[in-house]
């Protein structure tokens, strides 16, 4: 998405800065490319650090600042503006924070070593901006899947509010009765629902078995029981063999095993780093192709800054690289870059991959590693599963929580945990989130003193009751 | 209430065993007194572990095993039957794991030298058993403060099933409009809701100033908030001058500044723990009056332990003793010390002092130290409370959420955590006592990877907010 600047064409340009007063005590240029969690949040932080640095945000769509991650929710409700979702407008970075804010400026080529960002502006010109720090906040990209009609009208995918917009217009231009989801991850769940809730019949079709393939069967079983229970066509296993239009309109997702016809397409198996720009300036890549950082947020060269879902991370549980492009890291990353920038030095410990979603009324939450990540990562994982009740017994209101729990046979930590239930899932995978922070062991985690009144579970906590069957097993 | 045996009186028998197969390879006798949660689970564990062990279990009521803090939502539902919160029956434990269950049998006096328990049946005879392994676990007993008139018809308690039943037999009989429920504390408030869910008018009252006075201001006001809102009467200050009858039926609480006239009064002021055993015997006491205990749950008597309200448990924040009647430590209390009896080395952490209740439509979670037990205790607390969200920006359904963090500014260290909201604090609560038992650093602690989706908080999540605004006071 983040071609390179092409040899011949448009002028080039400088960017002209607005000669102001305050403009003249510049101490630093510090450029961001892209502006939404990570970049946003490197340039706020920035300016409010050290008023005296320039901060430039070079963002390639017209939105700034929203929350992606609210967009099922928004098209879920036919009647409530995507715009809902921005936290803030490119304005108000601009008039209240004095940061200046390039929308529709599609960052092309960095020159490391004339310290030069290369791009186009809106009007196709090119423009060459200098820069001491930059922070590449790119993001991360929807994968298409390489099947045949793939760019027909009506397949459509989701990932920035631009995404989101034209999904919601294509809801209300056409009489959407019936869709195919490709994929099964987080989105695809969320979107779903989101369809579902507005009277469109969902089928979810993709390769490989299983529904997610990461979860302990005993809980993915409890998801695909809900959504055969709302009537969700759930087609794992199935491969793709092409996307074609219908005579009489709409389209037809061909497999092996089914034929599914639908007035949408939605693609949404999953995105890859826009790393591509950072590639081509010679910078180092991570896992998944994601742009390699320190903790610190260094990249491999030590003025050029990454954060975002087009960075990697360390895993506090493996202590390795790891690439997992999720909101909260983007946001903390940003800070942390800017802290770093403006020479206060913060370093990220890393993340442990703690993930919830909600799909119609189960929530489900995992951290850490799965038993085959564990194996993976030179491990010896022991698991237990188990199922117990939301509530204290003979509490009313009470429904099943299933917990997998993953511990190490050779130094007892604990290295993972998964949840699904109808309650009390989403929130209480924060504990077992801090514990991997600290590299506890199972037998200490057990031990620790977690809530308890009956509206809000048994006794045992549905954690504790796992981790003393995990220590029985190590 | 559990007095020393009488000089004289009653004839003394042995406590005979029944002449079984098993009963000649007995091990070890392992006697419990106190069959709720602490003392039921020692019972069970200890057979669990080593079925030729001969375990007494001598409880004074003729409950054993049951979900006292369930007893407030049962007491709501006027046709459910109170029995539904035994969680086992003694007769399970009698037959199918070969307990010796004795009810209606009070333990009266501990001889450490001859390692007997003399008390009486049911019948009013004394008794005298001899044990190898002693458990004390008699639980906790209502406070009831000396105002005239605390004796009257109509002034209730709620500690055992007994209680309940006769508290709900109470409101059964009596046309119960109007309930003034002195204390204000957790069963207090959970007992007004479930006064209020049958129809019942409540006023609370207690002297000292503040609902609540341990939490920070800003999270107290948000449950009394709610408790005016459901009209409630907060009468906290209020010193109380006594309860009379009142001439046409009922009773009247009177103090300096209001007088409450009600059908029903309800002492809630507290537990203090049943020790008077222990301390008869010689055995030391800890915080509170409670029997002391090390991590094993030995008392001062190397072949008696104690475990469950009765006892102490090391606060893990301070290292030091405190006494905190919580069911969590109950269980898990009786669990080790089954496992010290038979031999089997469990030592308990201790306790963050983790609690949670809800009070109408609001959750209310602690764990740790408040600012001032950190003072007292020897930290320098620094506080920070803020006010965010329940879920993510513009998404539908969001509440308030309020969090108050203590650290240490010595040592940078996470000192406890308050949390008072609609939605999201229950289980919230568990990532912060996590992170009390690892000894986390704020700062730590503020790197955590929480959870994130719309439906269930913020991006950064309340407990991160809260801790990265605690971080700049440290």
């Amino acid at each position: 998405m983040y071609d390179t600047l092409p040899a011949t064409g448009y002028a080039q340009i400088e960017i002209e800065h607005p000669e102001t007063e305050s403009n003249k005590e510049v101490s630093m240029d510090f450029v961001v490319v892209g502006g939404d969690a990570a970049g946003m949040s490197a340039a706020s932080r920035a300016k409010r650090h050290q008023p005296d640095i320039r901060v430039t945000v070079l963002e390639m769509t017209r939105d700034v600042s929203y929350s992606a991650c609210g967009m099922p929710y928004n098209i879920a409700v036919p009647d409530r503006d995507m715009d809902d979702l921005v936290v803030r407008r490119a304005s108000v970075f601009q008039e209240k924070q004095g940061i200046e804010m390039r929308l529709g400026h599609q960052a092309c080529a960095i020159d490391p070593r004339a310290h030069r960002v290369e791009g186009r502006d809106p009007e196709g010109r090119t423009f060459s901006l200098p820069y001491d720090a930059l922070l590449i906040a790119t993001g991360a990209a929807p994968i298409f899947p390489k099947i045949p009609g793939i760019d027909l009208p009506g397949v459509l995918v989701l990932k920035n509010l631009e995404d989101g917009r034209k999904l919601k217009q294509y809801l209300a231009d056409h009489h959407v009765q019936k869709a195919v989801i490709i994929g099964m991850g987080y989105i695809a769940l969320e979107m779903c629902e989101a369809l579902a809730a507005r009277g469109v019949a969902v089928d979810m079709i993709k390769p490989r078995p299983g529904l997610l393939p990461w979860m302990a069967p005993d809980l993915s079983d409890r998801v695909r029981e809900v959504l055969e229970a709302h009537e969700i066509g759930v087609y794992d296993g199935h491969a793709i063999e092409g996307i074609s239009p219908r005579e009489k309109g709409g389209l037809v997702v061909a497999s092996a095993g089914a034929s599914l016809a639908c007035d949408m397409v939605l693609v949404a198996v999953g995105v890859a780093p826009n790393s591509g720009l950072a590639a081509d300036a010679g910078l180092q890549l991570g896992p998944g192709g994601a742009i390699a950082v320190d903790q610190a947020l260094h990249t491999s060269n030590p003025d050029i800054y990454a954060a975002g879902d087009c960075a990697d991370a360390f895993h506090v549980v493996t202590g390795e690289r790891t690439w997992l492009p999720l909101a909260l890291r983007a946001n903390r990353a940003g800070w942390a870059a800017a802290d770093n920038v403006c020479g206060i030095d913060t370093r990220l410990p890393g993340i442990a991959g703690t993930a919830v979603f909600k799909v119609f009324e189960l929530e489900v939450a995992r951290t850490g590693l799965t038993s085959q990540e564990a194996a993976e990562a030179g491990f010896s994982p022991a698991t237990a599963t188990i199922k117990t009740r939301s509530r204290a017994h003979a509490h009313a209101g009470n429904s099943p929580i299933h917990v997998h729990l993953v511990g190490d046979r050779a130094s007892g930590r604990l290295l993972g945990a998964q949840m699904v239930g109808r309650e009390g899932c989403a929130h209480r995978i924060n504990a077992p989130a801090v514990a991997l922070h600290a590299h506890m062991s199972v037998a200490d985690f057990s031990q620790s003193d977690l809530a308890y009144a009956p509206p809000f579970g048994p006794v045992w906590d549905p954690l504790l009751t796992a981790a003393n069957q995990l220590l029985k097993k190590l």
